[in-house]
């Protein structure tokens, strides 16, 4: 933004280089595999070939004896019992009785050399019984599929569905079968996404310790400490306290790293091998393999709507698979998603999660938004095309404000997406001149954001610069973005403020760095915090002066007399009153806890044009404009990276990435060169507008950025390859030889 | 104690292993030099041969051209401009225009390897005119003796001292020479006492790292990682907020670990060399050399007694010199600490601080009132020996009780020198029959204890384990004693708390674990954040059982509904809240920032009978008694472990130890074979009793035990050598040679 962002603040919307950018770009940040400790071992992972089947059989003698082998562990050695989500988990450490999905890990090895443990892990023998398998999400749920895990549904499932059928959802209000009736024009579709990974680039690394008192300790590659402690913990049946998680800085998560996949492992071998700490680090193969992927989708839409465009009515219905185990797939938030930008008077939603023979499903940026986008803004396209109509005019006419009724059910407070479509249509892009082969194509996007368990502490140094803690990993600025606003409540410098991301240890419960909280919540609580130290510390300067502490305001980094007393003694700074706090009743801190509510709905518009090569169907990406409502940018670089972000990683959903298995249940694409992210080449500057509707929940009105800007792209791309080429694809991804094939079909039809 | 400890507490005086246990005895636990990092460097420091020296140049162009070599820092590379404390600190952690003792630092070089950085420092040329120097006090204040740094007395200094007396101390109530003539017995004497090390096993070592930003990180082995970041910051003129600072485990401290010798150059190195992580170990010669040990001291007593005993006047004189920097010796607490026992009507205190070419001084357990015992102490012997009294019976007659005014100026609250007394004459050493060339001595001693600057915070966990954040590195067992408090006040099992050491960047600010603090402040304050949990968890559930917070009561680990509502809900335990916690508000902390007061004065009589080899001069400890008064002991096995370690160091300072200086100024017992502390085979089993006179000061009337315990032993074995031989040693150490002379002279005179 060329105007000034500051809006009258001191610190918040200044883009101030981030604490952690030095060590980031000199190489001297300390990852997941970055640290060691003496008496190492280094850890392998068996892992099942096999998408489905049954363990006969494991032998581990061989591997034993091999020299330098100090342990290896299987599902025998973690304690039984475990019940719902922690048997899942447990279950998705170590298989149990079956392997459930091609990379299921069936035991693990340490060894003093990283060599040596991947030596040993392919001398454990593991005799394996096959069993038929299935990875597509309506094959799974079709008459006759191998049955993966019976007993799983839960009471929703309808009868007479196939056990992989384990959850059944549905929600709407109105009548939609009235509002079909009042429309001018009613279409329905069927779309189809693919599983994607999040692509981050540092794999699962961890490195841990664990004694035979079970007191343990883990440097780990995470978006949040507190939930691998409790999901270890619940693993290996410890109590949490026991452990003591710190968080590496991490190399990207984007929802992928807020649970476990391999930690109890190494606590578990550490505890085996006389309490050795134990390094364990994936492969990119592992990751891809065996970490949590997002959802593939199979999913219905029907829309009503008037020739003015108004829509009157919307039916969705989505299966989602998550993997061998109930809970883990997207579909209540997809549902939730579908509809949430449009004030609909009759909607319906249903969906079914399914079991599949795949890795279990972990959040992936918007959990399950971007496909119910692709669907919905797919055909809220098609058939704007159809009655001619603007498809931005009609998404502002059937936009959702404050006051609107959501799809999923609460009312809006303020929201901005009406701010953010109208400056959508005034952005130049919008009038750029498009060639042959090319098309513009539009598509609006949900995330409700989350607030959830905070805790951060902050303390007075003695000299007055201030250090705050929180628990909510650093991923993209969040460090910068806490400490512009603890500056600015406290009136004192960015750089005297050092945000520490602690350990478990030392603070009280944070939720993971995700649903776009972390500034949002860790900044909510740092402000409370720094509100707490200067009503501390207009107290201790009342005490020296001898004056009433309700007669002291904080204002430029100082306690100032006011009131009758303004000006009697001259302002005493956060310095003077650090040097002294030792002296006037000891440290100063401020504390918040919190459940965080008054998160704000985020809304974004995407605009891509695109020219389609018509001879190898490839998709080359002109311009790309993200326009999102930040509420408040504390740091507005890092709200754009965030924007630029989360649509790169659309376009290479939308475009080339998809788990592709063999006949054999096999993943096939295990590496980064056939599992194609996009790279900087493939992407052009993406534009990016900050509509700032502040949140009224937070105190500078933060409403989190983080992963809104991943929903729109499936459908603006979709959306602007039919525009540049006539062909309509409802399946992901859209690749070359796919978007060539429906060009063909369409030429010969 | 054979009798049941607990006295009504459900985990207090009960003894539990430490947490900490099952590491430190199998290895795991990693201490300062443990930790490693990529691409780390390894440090070497350029020291001073002379004890007074001009540094005329220092080229370092040599050790910069040695293959591996990444940076060598001087003076040159510290801020200018600092003063006072900051400027010593700055001063001894590099030299500047003056190396000051045998060993001060001149230079440092990191290199890649530890030997590459060794061999640099040798290669870094220093140009030095060797100046005339001095070491022993007395010397140092003669005229004539070398000035060591002009300019630095203060005005307390009477006219016509040496330069070389920078500080001069008065204190005193009644009339002294009033008393002495109201005396049947007037005596005076002079003794001496020669510097010794803490002698900890563990060397100081850490790891830093510091970028271009200033931003720091530091692995280091402390006993107070705030002084560390605190001093750390001040010497290279940086904010204190910017380094975060991790304490290690510790292998001992005993006040030595307090400050800082070498952590700056780690990070100012680090800086220096494009901010790779530095490691930095002293040798065991470095650790001799240039670290703290306490002074070396002169002292005049002169006590005024009546036939029965009583104590009419006593007057002391105490000259300490502290190393090359004002306000290192702790004259004052040996003057404070002189007369701390007993109930004098006419004191008088005087004492002088010298400076000398020794490395800066340190605390070292009871900073200064070991010498002051060892004076007053073997004075009292002399003269209840001289009137045929029984030491302890003319102790107990002068003891100081509650209402006493001290010494050292406050009354004392409720102390337990008296039932020390009393516990001591009815142990069973007393009984043990003595044989030829055997003695028996006793000598009672004083520690103030402290509170000071102290910071906590408590969680509650998802499964109700309690995680405690403290800042007190754990030397003596102060988790375990901390848990058992948290796990008292809360009602829950020791092993559901853990108590975590954390960094700096986690907790407001600690002073270290000095002063006998830790159990009494970080327990004070562990034990407030637990009541603070206790009331939000008796708020939560008064919520749920929509009652009134007031009707609430905490018990047993749980909250139960209490007056009318008792009986009304089944009691709703730590478990169940936390686990509900997310939903309930919010995670639950506790948090206690404080400078504590009311911390309870120490009081310890030892008993210790010798053997003493008429034709060696050696010295046999035949049985040795503590008794001292805990308060309570929150952990008696810890609290029997700090009196047999105070007595075991006594008895090495009494017997051995020394700094012994050649006519160079160096230093020439650089090493463990050369410099005695005692080893198991030179101890019996010491004796303890733990006496319980709580202290209403703190919440369980813990009184802190660490540093009394050295008090006594000095002139304890003094006095036992004297009852053995005849001979009266006024000179430490009492080393065989010694100790054979006086005999001979005894003979012989």
């Amino acid at each position: 933004m060329a105007k000034d962002e500051t809006q009258g603040f001191r610190l918040i919307g200044t883009r101030p280089d981030r604490p952690d950018g030095l060590d980031k770009v000199t190489g001297r940040a300390r990852y997941g595999a970055d640290i060691s400790a003496p008496g190492m071992l280094h850890a392998a992972v068996v892992r099942s070939p096999h998408a489905h089947a049954r363990i006969v059989k494991i032998d581990a003698s061989k591997a034993l004896a091999l020299p330098g082998v100090k342990a290896v562990i299987t599902r025998a050695d973690l304690p039984t019992g475990l019940t719902g989500e922690d048997w899942n988990l447990q279950e998705n450490t170590l298989a149990g009785e079956k392997a459930l999905y091609d990379g299921h890990a069936v035991a693990a090895v340490a060894a003093t050399t990283k060599l040596i443990a991947q030596d040993a892990a392919k001398l454990v023998e593991v005799t394996y019984e096959v069993l038929p398998h299935v990875t597509d999400v309506d094959a799974a749920m079709a008459a006759g599929a191998p049955v993966i895990r019976a007993g799983t549904a839960d009471h929703s499932v309808p009868e007479g569905m196939h056990p992989n059928v384990v959850k059944y959802i549905d929600f709407g209000h109105g009548d939609v079968e009235a509002g079909f009736a009042a429309a001018d024009l009613v279409r329905a579709q069927s779309y189809k996404t693919e599983a994607t990974h999040q692509g981050y680039i540092e794999p699962h690394a961890c490195m841990a310790q664990m004694g035979s008192d079970d007191r343990g300790e883990m440097w780990v590659c995470t978006q949040g400490h507190w939930y691998i402690r409790r999901m270890s913990a619940a693993v290996l049946g410890v109590d949490a306290s026991k452990l003591r998680v710190t968080p590496s800085e991490i190399g990207g998560g984007f929802g992928g790293k807020t649970t476990i996949f391999m930690e109890p492992l190494a606590l578990a071998l550490s505890k085996k091998a006389g309490g050795r700490p134990v390094k364990l680090v994936m492969s990119r193969s592992e990751v891809l393999r065996a970490t949590g992927p997002t959802a593939s989708a199979s999913m219905d839409v029907k829309l009503g709507m008037k020739k003015d465009g108004t829509l009157t009515a919307a039916k969705v219905m989505f299966r989602m698979q998550g993997g061998p185990y109930i809970g883990s797939s997207p579909v209540g938030e997809a549902l939730s998603c579908a509809l949430a930008c449009y004030d609909v008077p009759n909607v319906m939603h249903e969906g079914y999660e399914v079991l599949a023979n795949r890795p279990k499903a972990a959040a992936y940026r918007a959990p399950g938004s971007p496909m119910a986008a692709f669907a919905v803004e797919s055909l809220l396209d098609e058939m704007c095309r159809e009655l001619g109509l603007d498809p931005l005019k009609v998404r502002l006419k059937n936009a959702a404000r404050e006051g609107t009724k959501s799809s999923y059910g609460p009312t809006y407070n303020r929201i901005g997406l009406v701010e953010s479509l109208e400056a959508t249509m005034a952005h130049k892009n919008l009038l750029a001149p498009l060639g042959p082969n090319q098309g513009r194509g539009v598509a609006s996007g949900f995330w409700f954001n989350h607030g959830g368990e905070t805790s951060v502490s902050l303390a007075i140094g003695e000299d007055g610069t201030v250090t705050v803690s929180v628990g909510t990993p650093d991923i993209g600025g969040s460090r910068a973005s806490i400490a512009l606003m603890t500056g600015e409540c406290l009136g004192i410098p960015y750089e005297k403020v050092r945000v520490n991301v602690v350990e478990t240890g030392a603070l009280g419960v944070n939720e993971p760095t995700h649903g776009s909280r972390a500034t949002f919540a860790s900044g909510l609580a740092a402000v409370e915090a720094a509100r707490q130290a200067m009503a501390e510390m207009c107290r201790r300067a009342a005490a020296e002066w001898d004056i009433d502490p309700e007669a002291v305001e904080w204002r430029d980094g100082a306690a100032h007399p006011a009131g009758p007393n303004a000006g009697k003694f001259p302002p005493m700074s956060i310095a003077e009153i650090g040097a002294k706090m030792g002296g006037s009743g000891g440290p100063i801190s401020g504390h918040h806890e919190v459940t965080a509510g008054g998160f704000g709905a985020s809304f974004g518009v995407h605009v891509v044009d695109v020219e389609v090569d018509p001879e190898t169907g490839r998709t080359t990406v002109l311009r790309y404009l993200v326009v999102q409502d930040a509420g408040r940018a504390i740091h507005p670089a890092y709200v754009e990276g965030q924007y630029q972000g989360g649509a790169a990683q659309g376009i290479g959903w939308a475009l080339n990435e998809e788990y592709v298995y063999g006949a054999d249940g096999r993943l096939q694409n295990t590496v980064f060169l056939d599992y194609r992210i996009p790279v900087a080449s493939d992407l052009p500057m993406i534009d990016t507008v900050i509509v700032e509707v502040p949140n009224p929940g937070h105190p500078y009105g933060v409403r989190g950025v983080g992963e809104t800007g991943i929903t729109p792209p499936l459908p603006a791309l979709a959306n602007a390859i039919h525009a540049a080429t006539g062909a309509r694809l409802r399946s992901l991804p859209m690749s070359p030889p796919k978007v060539l094939a429906a060009i063909k079909a369409k030429a010969g039809g």
